[in-house]
Formats: structure tokens, C-alpha cells, sequence
């Protein structure tokens, strides 16, 4: 109910206001929208750059900062407001050596990389009996003590889903799995990596220790991989792991935020942000996460941007270190506090095509206009809650912001997800413009919407 | 005209020998063709258990040595006859530690694998400028000295093709790339992996020096990378790159074939030899590589076996060290140069299903009769002249055998040769069983088919 009074007031201060020059037509909007769909280079051109000129951007590190200047530059170029680098300091981990082998009863080598926060076994390794657990909930049921000594092996059955809740669903086992399995005595973890995919490329990803629970040596194998040591388990006959993982903490290093605005030409009317993440996982050159978020969030801006901007302020945020922690999007509610925000938006789940919108807004008007917009792309009306993504989740949570959801076909995802296969080549341009036409409709109709935009009502008390 | 007459002798022996109690019937055939096609698993088990229990098999070491006792034992329990080891001696090489990185002007790490034969780096790597060859074209035309104090960087543009054509086509560049870059000045040599697929790793493989040039480091880039690598020299600036390989040799080692046979009904009848090979390169398990060549040869014969076998002996060659030089095969020629073998076939191009069959064989009637049992797997009649595989490429020239090659579909085959993606999942067990039910019926018939085996006659002189 307190939205409402104040969202009255909004609309009545609009009408007495000139009107914006540059609200669009549905015609205008169409045009934009399919001048994204055919023409756009700008998403591409990003997310190119960013995996040949800089490649793998670990939060923390060098190579992160060497890709903040290189955002900061190319959004300079495209000829946003205000560009500016904002630093934080975070506790960095960086992966060192990495390897596997069975020992016992069949010698061979298998793929492994470690997850973040793991400990380090130490430049010689650890050798102990493999302790099998086929789902995340025989691992909870096992009793304390039970896996004194032995390395758990964790697995689970992930299959892909156009929404990417198997992540949901096989997530667990990395991202606390190692946790559980060290609070029962196991010395050391690894996992079947959580993705979908058949190739001998560990997927990567944080794993969380627990308070008070002792961090032990953590490490995902490649499925391939994963999958011959079930076939040895299944011979029943004890098997024995040599592991190792030395990864290490460097302590209190600089990230940062890269921030952009195209204003708006109405100051008070409060801005849309739109996130991407400009960190990536190491072991591939981040392309479809999340140099192509970046691409497609600014290439609609700047298509926005070339249609006359809006009267709302758009605001670019490519957060910091968003993979091991999102302490970009914590500190990106921390400065920006106090900014008006009324919109949040996310773009990072790949660079595969946008299937359905989903809404957290309070206006049932502006609902099916965005959605009558999308409708041209292949793009349906869903019926979540939309929810934005882990860079503007502090503030959604912050200043309950409405939030609308351009939702991206995950079927293929969690093939590439943290893998050295990230790759640029795994972008496909046309869908990747798909995206650019959603994103740049969307925002223009949002950006010249009348009135305020609010989240939906709380259930009633 | 030679062969006229001694086929007619035979041909007349066989006459006033008794009848072969168990030759099959065309009925009969079919049905053990039809038998395999549904319900083998002999070839998935060998396949299965090599990769499983054995894993990778790199010639000369002590995992191909795991290898032989596992298949002697294998062939053994299937109830082959003869089984024995026939162990040799090779000159090992093995890989070392492998990284490569841009230095400039876009540093970032890159996936490489040594290729076989390449010197070494030295623990502390090399560090040099990148000169760039699009095509092996290229590398030929580029002036002696050009390459002083170079990184020779090849490329090419592969595309997978049923018949494995493409391999030809950009073979050269591994197989003597490195070689004439070194002779043109070049301290080192990367290239394009020779592969057709889009994941972080390299194709292994072999690559030769001429006498008089002096060995390089020679690493394969994965294809993503070399991609990569093409759009920072795209951008007209000079790229260094840091490689480091320290491969070694180890001497002569042992390496051996495992030969095992069913005994025909008629031993002056002469021996059909069925090859395959045990070794592997050592990145990938050696699935499709040829663990399912050895596979579905020795569940074909199994089904021979079970049909009551044939009058001509069906020798199964599981050979060694093919990968790094066909040494097995020619140890082979050579420890049975004395025997009496009439035809040769091999199975090395993976396990998707046989799409034609060629032949070199004098015998029409018998090639229409073959053609004609496999035409209910969907396989064609081929016009090539067969030319059967390396490892039995020894025996075949200096017997001057009959050949009948039953080509696999090799669209898929170049994702995964030599590279760490060569696992079991792979596999597709109902194409794998397609190939065992073509070899059964091929073998069938032509352990009983009357006369001699002979190839087709030499063009006039």
C-alpha cells in the first residue's frame, strides 16, 4: 500500500512536467528492436575483445584489473556518461598445481581443478581410499566419523534444463558438498563436476566451508572422468586417490566495479541499472560468462542510446568478482545507497537466445507492453517471479526494486559453465543479437514508462 | 594370370576334400548378423574394461605392457587359441610438462600438448615471436632463414568428412610442419590441432623430422586456442609466445602385439588377419582409439566362433606401438612373413557405424555375396580400391593379400582423435554392435568362401 499514494504523486508531477521529446513509438521501438536483431555488432565486438585482448579475468587479480581498464576504455568509446572504475578490496584465491590419479586398483590419470576456497594438499599430495557417495543426500546421511580419512567422492545424476534448475538440483554438491564431507572426518573432497557436458574439462566454481569446520582440499573432476571412476567403484574393490591441489590465498587485493550511465532526461525519475560481471573463472577466457552479459546489456543501451535515450537514467554496472563471492555487487549497494534506483535487471546466463520474460513490476499495463514488445522474438510471458541475478541482488534487497527477467535458454549452459570451454566460439552471433533486440525494446519501453516503477505488492500480512 | 591357376588347384582340392561340415548357409549368416546387431556385448566390454581398468596405453610404457596381459587374459577367456604376446623393441618417447602462454601483446595461458618427436624446451621454456602460416602452403613457400629465432605458428581450416578425407587434407601440417619450419630457421613449432571439434584440447599426434634437420619443440594448440591466437595477429601487432614441452626419450623399451586365433577347419586354407591396435596415445583413454577396433574385430570373431567357425583360420591382430610409428605392424610382417595369410582387414576409425564397404578382392561372385549380406545394415558398395590399416599395411605389401576395408563414418571421428575427449562415453553402443554384425557377416563368409582369396589383378604392364 505505500506504493501507491507515492506513485500518484509521480504521475501527476509527469503530467505537469514538458513532455519527454524522445518517448518512442510502439513503430520506433519495433525498428529499434529489429535494427538489434539484424545489425548489432556491439555485443560481439565486446565480448570478442574481452576474450582475445584479456582473456581469463580471476576476481583479484591482475588480469581482472587489466580488464576493468579495457571496459572503462571501450565504454568511453561507445560514448556513455560518467565511466568510472570503482575499487574494493576482497581476499583473493588463485588456483595453483592440479592433479589426479588413481592409484589403486587401475593406475591411470584423471582431470581435475580445484574449487575456490579449497586448502592446499601440499606440493606432494595425499593418497587415501575413495569414499562413494552417488547423491548429495547419502552424503547428508552419513554419520560423523564415517569418512575419517578417505577422500568422499561426490556425485550426482544433472541433466540440462531450459530454465537451469539442474543447476538447483546438482548445485549442492559443490557448493557445499566438501564442507559437509570434511565436518565427517573426510581429509579431502572431489566432485563430479556440476555441468552437463561430456568432455575432459573440469567445471570450476566455488565450494563453502562452514564456520567452524576446517576448509580440506576441495576438486571437481571432468565428468569423462567422474563417470570411469564409478565404473572402477563398481568392481568393487577398494580404490585409492593420489591428490593433488595447491591452490593459495594472496590475502587483501584491489577489484572493482566498472560503471556507466546513459542519462536520462528526467534526473528524478530514478534509474534502471542493468548488470553483467566483468570477473570469469580461470580456466576459460569468460565468454559466455559474462563477456557476453556485458555485450548484450550495453549493446542495448547503445542502441537505446542512438534512438534519442529515455527520460529514466540507464545505468551500465560490469560488477567485480561476482564468481567467487559477488563482492562487486555488494559493494556496488554499499556506494550506491543512496542513488535512486527503481529497476534492476541481469544479464548472465549465456549468450543463448531469450524463451520468456518474467516480471517482478507492479504496472499490468507495462507488463503486456513489454511482453506485446517480445512477443517478435520468439519470446513467451512466464509465470515466475522474476528475481535479476547476484549483482543487483543487494540492491533489490536493498531498496525493493521491481526487476524484470529476460530469461536465456539454458540447455546448452552447463555444458561450458566455469570449463575452459568458455570460449568465444561457443557464441552464436544471431542469438546473440536476440538478446541485444530484447534487452533494447525492453529498455526503451521502461525508460519512458510513465508513472514510477514498483515491485509487485508484498502478500498481504 | 598367376593367380588362375593355383585357385583352380585349390579350388579342386577343396572339391575331393570333405565337405566343410560348418559352412553357413545364407540364412545362417544373416542370423549371426542380425544376432550381433542386437544383442553383442563383447565389443562394449573390451572397450569398456580397456579403458576402465587399463586407461590410456602409450606404446612403450608400462601401461601398454598392463595392456597386453589384459587382453591376453581377455582373449584367453573368450576362447581364442594361440593367445600369446609377441614382445619387441621401441624407441619410447613420453610427454613432459606442457604449457604455452601469450606474453604479448594480450597475455593469457593457452592449451598444448607436445606433439611425438618434439624436443625439449628445457624446464624454463622458450619465449619468441610468432610467425604465422594461414595455410602448409604457406610454411613450403616461406624462404630458408625466414624463420631465425621464430615460433612457427601453423594453421589450417579442417572440416569433418564421412570418409576422413579432411585428415589428408591437413595432415601435413602436423605430420611435417614442424620439420620445415625448423629446416627455414624456426627454434619451435605450434599449430592448429589436426581436429575438427571446439574444446580446450590439443590432438596429440606424431610428427617427423627428416634426417639432416634437427628436432624443435612442437606443440598442437587446441582449436579454440588457435583461434584465439589468430585474432590477436589479426590485430596487425607482434605476439610472443612462452612454450614450454620437456618431453623425453626413454631408450628402447619393450612394446608387443597379442595374437590370438580361431582355428579354421582347413589349416592349408590359409589365414584372413584381423587387426586392430592396443596402443594409445595418452591424453584420452584410447576409447574410440582403438579400444573399439580391438572390440568389435574379437566380438566378431566370437560370433564366428559361435556359428561354428569357418574353414580358413581368423588370426585377430591386436598390434602395438601403431600410434608412434606401426611398430607392432611391422614386427608383425616380420615375425610372420612364413605364414600363410590370404586376406587382411582392420578396424581403426572409431566406433560409428560401417557406412560402405570396399573391396580388393578378384572374387566377383564373393564381393557381390559380401555386399549383398551387409546391405540390410545400410551400408553401400564403395568404389575405392580397399587398402585395409597401418597395422596390417606390412604384411598386405609384403604378401600382396586381399584387403576388404568396412568404412566407418568418420564425421564425428576428428572431435575426438588423439585428444583427452577419446573416453568411453563416446561409444554409442548401437553403432558399435552395427559394425561387430558387418564384420561377422563378412567374416562368415569369407572363412568359407571356395577357392583363394586373391586381390584384384595388377593393372596390365
Amino acid at each position: 500500500m505505500n506504493h501507491l499514494p507515492l506513485a500518484l504523486v509521480a504521475s501527476a508531477a509527469a503530467l505537469l512536467a514538458p513532455l519527454p521529446a524522445l518517448a518512442q513509438s510502439d513503430a520506433e521501438i519495433a525498428a529499434a528492436r529489429d535494427a538489434a536483431l539484424t545489425g548489432d555488432r556491439v555485443a560481439w565486438d565486446i565480448a570478442e575483445g574481452l576474450t582475445t585482448e584479456v582473456g581469463p579475468r580471476m576476481a583479484g587479480t591482475e588480469a581482472e584489473a587489466r580488464a576493468r581498464a579495457w571496459a572503462k576504455a571501450r565504454l568511453d568509446q561507445l560514448g556513455f556518461s560518467n565511466v568510472r572504475i570503482e575499487p574494493y578490496m576482497m581476499k583473493t584465491w588463485v588456483r595453483g598445481v592440479e592433479t589426479a590419479e588413481i592409484v589403486s586398483p587401475f593406475p591411470q590419470k584423471m582431470m581435475v581443478a580445484a574449487l575456490g576456497n579449497s586448502s592446499s594438499t601440499g606440493p606432494g599430495g595425499i593418497t587415501a581410499a575413495i569414499a562413494y557417495f552417488p547423491t548429495f543426500a547419502d552424503l547428508v546421511a552419513a554419520p560423523a566419523g564415517s569418512l575419517d580419512g578417505k577422500i568422499a567422492y561426490l556425485s550426482h545424476d544433472m541433466h540440462p534444463t531450459q530454465d537451469g534448475s539442474g543447476y538447483s538440483f546438482a548445485g549442492p554438491v559443490r557448493w557445499v558438498g566438501a564442507g559437509i564431507a570434511a565436518s565427517k572426518g573426510a581429509i579431502a573432497t572431489v566432485i563430479k563436476s556440476v555441468g552437463t557436458d561430456r568432455h575432459r574439462n573440469p567445471h570450476a566454481g566455488g565450494t563453502t566451508f562452514r564456520d567452524g569446520v576446517e576448509p580440506t582440499p576441495a576438486g571437481a573432476l571432468s565428468i569423462p572422468d567422474a563417470e570411469n571412476l564409478e565404473r572402477m567403484l563398481a568392481r568393487g574393490k577398494p580404490v585409492k586417490m593420489h591428490l593433488t591441489l595447491t591452490p593459495k590465498w594472496l590475502g587483501q587485493t584491489e577489484s572493482g566495479n566498472v560503471i556507466a550511465d546513459l542519462p536520462g532526461s528526467d534526473p528524478a525519475a530514478g534509474m534502471i541499472v542493468i548488470a553483467c560481471h566483468l570477473d570469469s573463472w580461470d580456466l576459460g577466457t569468460g565468454a559466455i560468462d559474462d563477456a557476453s552479459g556485458c555485450g548484450i546489456i550495453t549493446a542495448a543501451a547503445k542502441q537505446v542510446m542512438a534512438a534519442g535515450g529515455t527520460r529514466r537514467t540507464i545505468r551500465l554496472l560490469w560488477a567485480g568478482a561476482e564468481e567467487v563471492g559477488v563482492f562487486g555487487g555488494a559493494a556496488y549497494a554499499e556506494a550506491h545507497g543512496e542513488d535512486k534506483h527503481v529497476l534492476a535487471m541481469e544479464s548472465d546466463f549465456g549468450a543463448d537466445r531469450v524463451w520468456k520474460v518474467d516480471f517482478n513490476l507492479a504496472d499490468g499495463a507495462l507488463k503486456d507492453r513489454i511482453a506485446q514488445a517480445l512477443a517478435p522474438l520468439g519470446i513467451s510471458r512466464g509465470t515466475d517471479r522474476a528475481g535479476g541475478g547476484a549483482d543487483v541482488g543487494a540492491i533489490i534487497a536493498a531498496q525493493d526494486l521491481a526487476v524484470i527477467d529476460l530469461a536465456q535458454d539454458g540447455l546448452k549452459y552447463f555444458d561450458l559453465h566455469h570449463t575452459p570451454d568458455d570460449t568465444l566460439d561457443k557464441i552464436d552471433p544471431a542469438q546473440l543479437r536476440q538478446n541485444v533486440a530484447a534487452w533494447t525494446a525492453t529498455l526503451m519501453i521502461l525508460g519512458n514508462a510513465p508513472g514510477e516503477l514498483a515491485p509487485q505488492p508484498a502478500k498481504a500480512e
